[in-house]
């Protein structure tokens, strides 16, 4: 097996959603972490949610629609602007500190993102990172009009790179993101973010019960979804090793 | 408007999913509710990403496979009798208090579960709490293989019941569930278990940090999706004479 192409995952596993909370906290002091974790979660389930009610709207809609309910639900009162700043810092996200340097080393290989990101989203992020020199395709779920994990989003990378899927490494941090890769036949690598140690840890009764532990509880462990990913890292410098040992 | 029939949700509508906690906690001192928040969020995020997927599997294996999600993450060592015996109360779970009453009260309509539970599940559950004598039917969404919300799985009640979507009245407590009913086509009617004050009032800053609280955030308030229900109320006694208005 040669892999031709290495196609990642945007949001948590190139972009820190998590850098989202240094903005909530300034707007709402106490409340930024909780802020950014129910966030992300409802995010999540509204892209599921609109995809099997036939729903689409695009990624952008569905990040603003989940803020609003954080916020309504948290009884955070806010004006415009605030709402704004909040979610334009996703259009800034702070690219994880391994991400450009493995991009870099891989560049012999064709690289991408394949996201539930909206083309709008994505193109400002990318260019915002600075990403854009080394990645020969963004790629949103857009045209589509269906979220991952569907097999039709995950059909784009064969569409627009011209590779097929036995020869793309997928890479995602997203547990039910690597699943639907591989239900869908990409070869799949899992960036083990928390490892089970470090979450047995946090889960020390005492320290159990703080929303963010419950967060890492329901977002960061391998799920249970009869699938499990072909290669488990824990940093993306991991991959270009990873990546050249399949060369032979 | 004549409501032929009224088709209720079962989990959380009906019956207190909640109520397992009396054996999870037995089970795991200390660790009761959060297992069964856990669990409940898995167990839907489960039905959600397996019907995206195209890997349907019944709703007895989706409830096993995040019960095992959530021992696991919580590090919780446990043999196999006590596993089994967390599942069975999921075929005994409560009725809520005010479910038989108002059921009985409008018996002179059609009256129907209209559940992700699988068949064998759902039958267990509906003689185990004496239902059967009150419904005319208990419909489970395994005949066409995906859950709830998607169409297809609302499109049963009709198909079933020969009742078309405009003289049904679909009552769930689940936003989800009430946005996936109404963008059917279905009148519905949502039971708000937990008042936006009650919330407020939970999430009172010193009080919020608790998984309850974060559970309640993420799934009891109505959700964005640009859907409403058509009638809020807060327990099932108001539903008969909800029901006898629209006689007229």
């Amino acid at each position: 097996m040669t892999i031709k192409a290495v196609v990642f995952d945007a949001y948590g596993t190139l972009f820190d959603i998590q850098s989202v909370a240094a903005v909530t906290e300034e707007a709402f002091p106490g409340y930024g972490d909780i802020i950014t974790q129910v966030w992300r979660i409802k995010q999540l389930e509204y892209t599921w949610l609109r995809s099997l009610m036939q729903r689409y709207q695009d990624f952008s809609v569905v990040t603003r629609d989940s803020l609003a309910y954080t916020l309504r639900v948290l009884g955070l009162e806010h004006d415009r602007d605030v709402f704004e700043r909040i979610m334009d810092k996703y259009l800034h996200l702070d690219l994880y500190p391994d991400a450009a340097p493995a991009l870099t080393a891989m560049r012999n290989r064709k690289l991408a993102i394949l996201s539930n990101g909206s083309t709008g989203m994505l193109d400002a992020l990318v260019a915002n990172s600075g990403l854009d020199r080394v990645l020969d395709a963004t790629i949103s779920i857009d045209a589509k009009q269906i979220f991952k994990p569907a097999p039709d989003a995950y059909a784009l990378i064969e569409e627009r790179l011209g590779v097929s899927p036995e020869d793309v490494l997928f890479v995602s941090s997203n547990p039910w993101d690597v699943c639907g890769a591989k239900a869908f036949g990409l070869n799949v690598a899992w960036i083990e973010r928390v490892t089970p140690e470090a979450m047995a840890l946090a889960c020390v009764k005492s320290d159990f019960v703080t929303p963010l532990t419950m967060f890492k509880a329901i977002r960061t462990q391998m799920d249970e979804l009869g699938l499990e990913p072909d290669y488990r890292i824990h940093t993306l410098t991991e991959l270009p090793g990873l990546v050249a040992a399949h060369e032979s």
